[in-house]
């Protein structure tokens, strides 16, 4: 049984690393906040007689083991946060993972499997591009020396932040092959809470592309340079987002777009700025419509640049195609669910999760649990106590069958 | 008679300091890099033997005695400049005044009058809005107490910086009376080079209006957030920016609009927007179509953000009309032109200008020379050589039948 008081105690703990003066946790990846999260983080595991490896990449992975020295069960997901973000994203998983092993052993209840709380390295992408790169590296989705010198918007690189930090581990990198992967996450969106269900069974995460444009125009007076010669590379990044928005629209919303993240040289008041760079994440949950959407984007920013008379160019921070996971731990998770009598229904995520990245290595699925007002990336992200505990004890019911099996 | 190579000599010497790796010079209002460029000027004043004297906004005044105490003829203009500037922008009106009372020291001439160059603080407003701060003060125009009250992005006042620079002088502010004033200054925009002129007999300067806006939606996923419940900041920035350019297209071109200063919070490529705070720039010469173009302005911000679902609230940072200078200086302007012989013609400024200031206290007027290009408040800014040197003489003749009139 999980001990809801328990996991929250945990959350709230936590939660007060990188605390933000208003609310909300800023606890980028591989700040001096996400070294004081991980050290939490292992402490308890520790506490937990749980062993600790930690990679190449810094993931942390504990372990408890089994009667049978087999493959894992791992559950897991990352403790990073953006830079104004909640107490639940990311955080719940891992934290009803170390639950689930504190219930275990509470109870005397040792499984067939061993059962392995991952910890992933930079889940969010918030600091460095592309997001979910822990697990990426750790299914060999992504080299390791090419996460490594990934370098945040200060020049800042990866290596260079573990080292600092102290998570450059020396496990290998993709140790433990691993049986199976059920990560809990909240939903982060509204769906749940507007059909008033307690459980997402999550069939699939939908496909992610981020795009960064770099405009390059021409700096001039505000005041003497006549509208027809200008080069207005903010201009371009402002009709981009326009467009996108536009685009989504005419598709029904069914392609999402948003336009995040603006920086503009030299950003002041009476100059036209010579240069903009900005980021465009598309969303879909079908292949080729998000394949079409980044065509009609790219055509129309290239269309806009040209008629400004600015140069135009991107690169891909982070491309994944939509993901389907394994049927079986789906199933079980609609079975546990049903077992347990919580409501519920089948969905895509719309967020990206690490559990997309297993996915490739091993069978995976993922449990959602509703958020309050759909909130999520938000300082007042929220989900309810009830909830939370029903997730978890989901999550406890889906790993003992896939240990025991 | 000017001496061209040295007016050019200083134009570069004072380049150097806040000199670009890449060209250009970026010498913020009150940054050390001001304060050098003030020492190295205030050191030139006082080889030439002049009296200095630095008021509680830190305008500095150099005075070159005449035959009669009388309130002196002023020239001057500004020595900071944005984040990539040029040489010439404000440095050139500067540098020429300190030529033109070289030149007459070296000629042995005393004029009636007393000559004042002036070097006004933050007249680009770069840092600290609203720009043409330091005459505005010296006229009367804003209280000492607010511009000093004005703090920079990062929070820092203009009295805390004027004090850690060392210059907050004790003079009185608006002492002396002058009796006339001329600002010598680039174009900064392609209307001469354009129609092959060497020199803009300035009539007046066009009307300025400077808002900043504040949007306040609410932070949330990209990737789980439907579009239809979105309350982007971003976006109504971006709307924004692009209905600007519209309206000036509908307006042929002749009100001049610019965004160029954006921030987003937290400015993340998988957050949607919480804050967006940008800036407005409009510009015309006609006071009722200015004030037009203001009003459709937060029109459409207010329906841009109302249909978002956001809070929009905004803010002048500065507001000036339509200047028309002094009659009895520009023909004088027009008459030394003339005289010497060169092509010209009478027109406007686009950009602000000191004197635009000075004109609501004695009688006024600018003398222009040709931007290459058109660019300015680009780290490419050029004037010919030769055109300097015209410019310079221009404002020494117009300088000399004020002086003695
Ligand atoms: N779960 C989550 O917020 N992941 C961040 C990656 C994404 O943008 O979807
Ligand atoms: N001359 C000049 O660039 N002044 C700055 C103020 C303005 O934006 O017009």
């Amino acid at each position: 049984q999980i001990n809801a008081g328990r996991l929250l105690a945990s959350l709230h703990a936590l939660g007060q690393i990188g605390a933000l003066p208003g609310g909300g946790v800023n606890r980028l990846a591989l700040s001096d906040a996400d070294r004081e999260g991980r050290d939490w983080t292992v402490a308890r595991m520790r506490e937990l007689s749980m062993r600790v490896d930690i990679d190449a990449i810094g993931n942390i992975v504990g372990t408890f083991p089994g009667t049978e020295d087999l493959p894992p069960v791992m559950v897991g997901s990352h403790i990073d946060t953006v830079r104004t973000g909640g107490l639940y994203d990311g955080n719940y998983g891992v934290l009803s993972g170390l639950e689930v092993v504190t219930a275990l052993r509470e109870a005397g209840v040792q499984p067939r499997r061993p059962l392995a709380v991952a910890v992933f390295t930079n889940e969010e992408g918030a600091r460095f591009q592309p997001d979910m790169m822990g697990s990426l590296v750790y299914v060999g989705g992504l080299p390791l020396p090419d996460a490594l010198a990934t370098c945040d918007a200060d020049g800042v690189s990866v290596q260079a932040e573990l080292q600092r930090i102290g998570y450059q581990g020396t496990a290998p990198v993709g140790a433990p092959l691993v049986d199976s992967y059920v990560e809990l996450h909240i939903e982060q969106g509204p769906v749940l809470e507007q059909l008033g269900l307690q459980i997402g069974v999550v069939e699939g995460v939908q496909g992610i592309s981020w795009t960064e444009f770099t405009v390059e125009g021409q700096s001039n007076h505000a005041g003497t340079t006549p509208m027809a010669l200008r080069h207005d590379a903010a201009l371009v990044a402002a009709q981009v987002a326009v467009f996108m928005r536009a685009l989504s629209a005419r598709l029904g919303g069914r392609q999402l777009a948003t336009v995040g993240a603006v920086r503009l040289s030299p950003n002041l008041v009476n100059v036209i700025a010579q240069k903009a760079v900005f980021t465009v994440d598309l969303r879909n949950t079908d292949s080729a419509a998000l394949a079409q959407a980044e065509s009609d984007l790219h055509a129309y920013a290239q269309q806009a640049a040209q008629a400004e008379g600015v140069r135009i160019t991107s690169r891909t921070l982070a491309r994944f195609e939509p993901v389907a996971f394994d049927p079986m731990v789906v199933n079980l998770v609609e079975q546990q669910t049903q077992a347990l009598g919580c409501t519920y229904q089948r969905m895509p995520s719309g967020a990206g999760h690490d559990a997309q990245m297993l996915a490739r290595v091993c069978p995976s699925a993922m449990v959602f649990v509703p958020s309050v007002g759909g909130l999520s990336h938000n300082v007042r992200e929220h989900t309810a106590p009830a909830d939370l505990q029903r997730g978890a004890q989901v999550l406890l019911q889906v790993v003992l069958a896939l240990a025991n099996r």
